[in-house]
């Protein structure tokens, strides 16, 4: 059988290569005779590249070509990525994407193509990179209600908050160092604004709860706001500020979902989550808590996540792999102001210890939180837990105070 | 289809019970019209226990019953499920066992007759409990070359070091305390002498590497020896002490693998793993590190990662997963003695200022920890890597000591 890769940017060429390295065990592995790159789809030109006798830029020579039997889609956006891997599943070859933002939009569509035709889309790269999480969600905790995911789900935003936490950086500064390392991109919105995470997270909430959750629906917030002084604060308190994405089961038919900056304590696994590395909580009803941790991001790490897929379509031909993905259903994730919550919060206050005497008094039991070298006039706390759109009114009736920093707080 | 349990124990049990719970969910994923528990075979009296009426003592009603398809075996030990999985494999039922022993000490056996069989071996829950890991080992991470995997695979001696360690209890207060929390047996020998983790570091060797690793060619270690000192000093040196079973390629036909206690450093994953949770972390040329964590044992996350491989086995009901599990080797598994580690070294010293000049002179570069405390006759230092038969050489012509711990020494 033979493989056809489009798009040979970071990704793709990465695939090629563990392909090309490991090519006998995972030729052996795919228990098939042959399993060989017939096709490289881009459209830039790669002269001199050790690939380019097999580069195309016609997608329809893949599409034609019987003898390609798994394509891996490795080229990023929705289109024409869709259009491309839509075709490939209506002809009735496997796909492989690492293109979580095609999954995140589409995932219902194309694996109910690759159901009619019986042929596999699988999509292990796209969240976690080379961590393993799509498989162990859809097979090995198959047992399990899951109650809830939640998890460090960008390496890029999870870099900059560690040298902030670490190294007293900016986030200005810290930013700029990631450019410089080759983890962020020159216009880094994606990330830093949690657009990749909130991607990943409805990834893991639809294969999970089998309804598919797209992005529009996911309250997202970024972690461009967050200051030294959050962090000093979340030291004080116990903890790490980490971007966070989270989906909770509620009830039949109800979720909440959501990715946002997040107080974590220091008892919490994702505390320890440094650097570039990800992380995925696991709550299963019956298994309880288990984490799955690993680069989330990079060439090879992800390659070989894409490779791994490849293997499995060598070796269900005939048979697809199951992932109880529905479509979408209305009004399934809940607004996030209906959800349950804690805050941090940090505020000017002209007379502090009267603003802490308010709060007390509009929040009920508050925890007040100190740092060295704080401003006269800055004040910082902690909320009990309630809704979230209660919270935010009695915040707005505290008129004696001007919040800098409101912070969602995660317990274990 | 139908499914039988031997062994009404603590997992088997529990599996009766995941089984009952989410029957629907099970029984939709397991792509079967149906799947029924329809026997549970125990020697013991259930009287009055909810399955009751399903309790067999006879092994024949099963073997002989066509209609049951899948075997779980949560019996324990090697006699007789040795003999029952052996027979029901060769009778074209699928098993699926956590029976860590019958895995490590037959595994190699039971995967043949169940590929001439067509039929599935199945035991994710033998290593890790919950934890998913045979799968993504041997599917997720399939196109990675593993170089090493290494892990705390057994929660009751993690359990012990993390009550010596955080609340400075002594080893036989932790025990007796982990005994009557029901996380160690009456009689503890398996795990705090590190024959459980053995087991476990057996099964993913032989999972990894592709050839038998027998326990009793890996030199196993305990913690019983550890003290509060030891503690004390790997705190000193920046990191815990964890019992660690690991497994590293060294070339086409030689492994090294070892259970022993390990100086972890604060940098490594593995160091933030406590109480009865168990972490394994494994390290791919393409991926990278990948850390799988979770509860290592107990009924419903063990019952739970059965559960997962009887949907397996009812979804691949005419083709067999693949594992590369073949024959041992002689020779395959190197003497400990010839691998390469770095010590930690505890003693007594009548002069502790010229035991330490003769370390230097014997070891070369050392590294001399102190804690607050100490008696004045003890000393403690690290030394620099090299093969352990050297070090052990260079020990004994350092008459001026006493040793009184020697530890290995992980780095990251």
């Amino acid at each position: 059988m033979n493989v056809a890769i489009m798009g040979y940017g970071v990704v793709g060429s990465g695939v090629a290569e563990v392909l090309k390295k490991n090519h006998d065990s995972i030729e052996k592995k795919s228990t098939l005779g042959s399993l060989d790159l017939k096709y490289i789809l881009d459209i830039r030109d790669f002269s001199g590249d050790v690939n380019e006798k097999i580069m195309i830029k016609d997608f329809n020579i893949i599409l034609n070509d019987d003898t390609v039997g798994i394509v891996v889609e490795t080229m990023g956006g929705l289109h024409p990525a869709y259009e491309y891997v839509r075709s490939c599943l209506k002809a009735g070859k496997s796909v492989v994407s690492s293109n979580k933002e095609l999954v995140a939009a589409k995932g219902y569509e194309l694996l109910s193509i690759a159901e009619e035709k019986n042929v596999n889309f699988l999509f292990e790269a796209s969240v976690g990179g080379g961590i393993p999480i799509i498989r162990p969600l859809s097979q090995c905790l198959a047992a399990n209600e899951i109650v809830e995911v939640k998890g460090i789900l960008n390496g890029t935003t999870n870099f900059i908050l560690t040298k902030m936490i670490n190294d007293g950086m900016s986030f200005d500064e810290a930013l700029k160092t990631a450019q410089e390392n080759g983890y962020a991109e020159k216009d880094p919105t994606a990330d830093v604004e949690g657009f990749d995470a909130c991607r990943k997270i409805c990834i893991l909430a639809s294969l999970i709860y089998g309804k598919h959750v797209y992005p529009e629906n996911v309250y997202t917030e970024g972690i461009t706001k967050i200051s030294l002084s959050d962090v000093e604060y979340a030291r004080a308190w116990g903890g790490v500020i980490k971007l966070i994405g989270r989906a909770k089961k509620l009830g039949e038919n109800k979720i909440s979902a959501i990715v946002s900056p997040a107080f974590v304590p220091r008892t919490s696994q994702l505390a320890y989550v440094d650097d570039v590395f990800n992380a995925i909580l696991v709550s299963g009803d019956s298994t309880g808590d288990v984490v799955f941790y690993g680069r989330g991001a990079g060439k090879l790490p992800t390659a070989s996540a894409v490779v791994a897929d490849v293997i499995d379509c060598a070796r269900h031909t005939s048979k697809k792999r199951f992932f109880g993905w529905g479509d979408a259903v209305p009004d399934y994730v809940i607004d996030h102001l209906d959800a349950e919550t804690s805050f941090y919060i940090r505020a000017e206050a002209e007379n502090p210890d009267e603003a802490l005497t308010a709060a007390r008094k509009i929040f009920g039991e508050i925890v007040v939180l100190s740092r060295t070298g704080a401003p006269k006039n800055e004040i910082a706390f902690t909320t009990t837990t309630a809704v979230e759109r209660e919270l935010r009114t009695k915040l707005e009736t505290l008129y004696m105070i001007n919040p800098l920093s409101v912070i969602r707080i995660i317990k274990d």
